[in-house]
């Protein structure tokens, strides 16, 4: 029963100098709150809402940034492929390769990641019920890699909206995985600004504390020194301002999900 | 801030000796806990799945067995009511009135359970949003009556299932009220046994931690010392033998969602 | 396989005078379409969404205008009831008793209304799966009486919305029961205006069709001269202008529906 | 206002000499109902739910097939596409190219399609709401191609199963585009077997009765000589047998659609 992982950086990667300052800030903020951190940065946005929406700094520029950021503070980086190409350059650089909600069903691309040996965090499709990722587990492991996360980010919930349904961490986990809870984009709201996704930043912290008090392994948020002018995710992104006190309170939860008493149940 | 309070009892009063007896166990579990108890249980099921559905002891016999439990054990009790008539003679006996989350929208009875003086616990309707709870709150404040207590109890969720939306615990007090959060009939599976409704109790204790690491003021969870043996709710109470285990993890979650850092959102 | 029925008129009786204008309207419409009519309209609104919203004549006064409407026009009249006592009450004037979707389980009311051996008419719970509506009628069933009528109103679809699952026609049809569908409360958004409920009425034709279509036996659709005046679902309601196109296009799907050559299939 | 279009085949092309046998089928059975024919068949089923369902014959051998099809029958014929290499490929040969649902956000995949000059026919993600599919459009046209058809397969609806609402196919024709009714996938149960989805064919005629009399252009529907020996898609694709009277009701509920005469809603 190890302490929770801190799965953190911006949304996308806006330049060097963007993704190097916000990785210092997390990096400071989780050591000194003594949480393992992973910085977590996308180099295209390849599934925005409208044509409008900015797409990022492109793959080489990209893995080079997070390559720096993992060498310069000795954290694990994330990013999220999109197609096989992608999948074999990215997970070359990176410590965890992670599959979008909307292509979590997309066989090649979960058999390339599975391929590269690398960690794979599948996020769960908002289509999809928790035990459906079981069969999404398995096609990885078909690679013989079960170095797998599986990642709850809300599900769909009528139009323009996610709801976390909190029984879905313990039946994901009983593929034997680890769980991880994304706790800023299950806040969102799907086309909500009509060409781009709204969100409740608000209420990502206490979603947060419930997964940890729930139980899972890892804590996604995404967190930018400035959100409203993010060029993405602005409305459910925290403020790095928050995240000190964000993480001594997920030190608390996690503490209640770790130490419970109640063995019968989950 | 203080600690949370415990309403539990059996779905229904199946006998003045089983009340008792279930009662014992509950206050005996809760006062080595350290936590408020309140004791809940109907005297009749009026909306049971199917007319084979067991309907309990009926208005007389049951409210003078919950004012003996009362008596007895120093704890407030706490019955559902279904019509005006109902409303007024149960509120002259117990401590809190509940409304049923089917009839939560009825103006006649939230009126009339407001004007007993009585506290009212009403049940947000699962085809309601959160937000939608204050113009039932309303209701009842109209009678000059303001304790009022909204409790979740889940929301429809495509056929034959609920789902928490633990966003709706921070949006419903922000009227001001107390929110409880009802665990075991948010595990309930609406029709799913044909002729009764299903439900896995094992998704409870989960729940109720993260709605206390969220933060609310009560968690509602119906106990039983045979629950596969209940005439109802049988799939979703926790047995009595889980409560001491139980409490103990609330009362830990209950520290995380009071003594939060970060003031900046919910 | 006789024509589909209509059944409308204003949400609530706002006046003698309104209620014969209204009726007056529906009837000449629909006997020169060959459509026929029954008239609905409700004498208390007993669950409006806030406590503002107008609720109606009340049931005396009520009851001898749904008495003088089918006096004058020949027509069967519906209206709604809350309690058992308004249940005897109205099941002795009216041919058709009707029960509100949130009171679709209440064994007691559902007992009464059967016992008055009128028609009943049960709209399906917004929180209720189809299948789940054969469990309702054999409440009803119970007294002897099987004039049952089975209507869908919509189903909760995420937060302040509603949807037709156009399947549950013929899910609820095996019952044996006649089947109705409610075009214009299936367009309602509750709650959608913050103290009262919203709705498109533009969506109600199109949807109406698609039912007979399907194959129905009646269509519920209330109507009203003017109805951003109404004081209650005025969003949905259709203007009385509509209704002669509004019936020929419906005569036109409901051959669809009666004539249809695939016997293999719903 | 011209007649509906019907595009069907078998889900997958499962050899030459199947897709050229249910082609016939389908052409035969159009021809005599005067109803525009587009075959459909997959070379690859990219996303199977689980790693052991059959995936198909490959772009190349399936590419061919199609054109033969073509060639023989005289009809267009219409694929789905997965990346941006496979959708030039199969746009220098195919009529129609299709963006699967779970694949209508990838802007590159969007893009790609649209620069092929074919018709492109993008499903509506589980996952969004009718109105989200206007920026899905505006990527393609942004290529100068607005050959577009938006189809719609059903909307998440809890967990393991789809619905379909019929407001939406109004509001995706405010697009300007043409519509397209999918009744087959609309009656999948997502993951309803464990390892593969389940549904109710039975549905899908009335499904598309109610399409067409609400308004689209097209119905699209899979069928199969033998479908509950098929290697996808089983429990949802028509028998061929049931074409010709799926045919004609489908000719007379489009009447119902283009003929309305209540020209002031949908």
């Amino acid at each position: 029963d190890r302490p929770f992982v801190l799965i953190s950086g911006p949304c996308q990667i806006e330049s060097r100098e963007h993704a190097l300052s916000v990785a210092a800030a997390l990096a400071a903020a989780t050591r000194a709150a003594g949480v393992p951190f992973v910085f977590k940065a996308s180099y295209d946005k390849a599934n925005r809402t409208s044509l409008k929406g900015a797409r990022g700094v492109g793959i080489e520029a990209g893995l080079a940034i997070l390559a720096e950021v993992r060498a310069t503070f000795g954290c694990p980086v994330l990013t999220d492929v999109h197609d096989v190409e992608q999948t074999r350059r990215a997970g070359a650089v990176v410590d965890i390769l992670q599959i979008p909600a909307f292509l979590c069903r997309q066989t090649d691309l979960l058999i390339a990641a599975g391929e590269t040996g690398a960690c794979v965090n599948v996020k769960k499709g908002q289509f999809l019920a928790p035990w459906d990722m079981a069969n999404v587990a398995d096609k990885i492991a078909s690679t013989g890699n079960e170095r797998i996360l599986l990642c709850d980010r809300g599900t769909s919930f009528g139009y323009g909206a996610l709801v976390t349904d909190f029984r879905g961490l313990p039946t994901m986990a009983e593929t034997g995985y680890p769980v991880v809870f994304d706790a800023t984009h299950s806040v969102q709201e799907p086309g909500g600004r009509g060409t781009s996704t709204g969100g409740k930043r608000a209420f990502a912290p206490a979603l947060a504390r419930a997964a940890l008090a729930v139980g899972c392994a890892a804590v996604f948020a995404e967190a930018h020194d400035d959100p409203d002018s993010a060029p993405s995710d602005g409305p459910n992104m925290l403020p790095l301002a928050w995240i000190p006190d964000f993480l001594a309170d997920l030190v608390a939860a996690d503490r209640v999900g770790k130490g419970r008493h109640l063995a019968a149940a989950f």
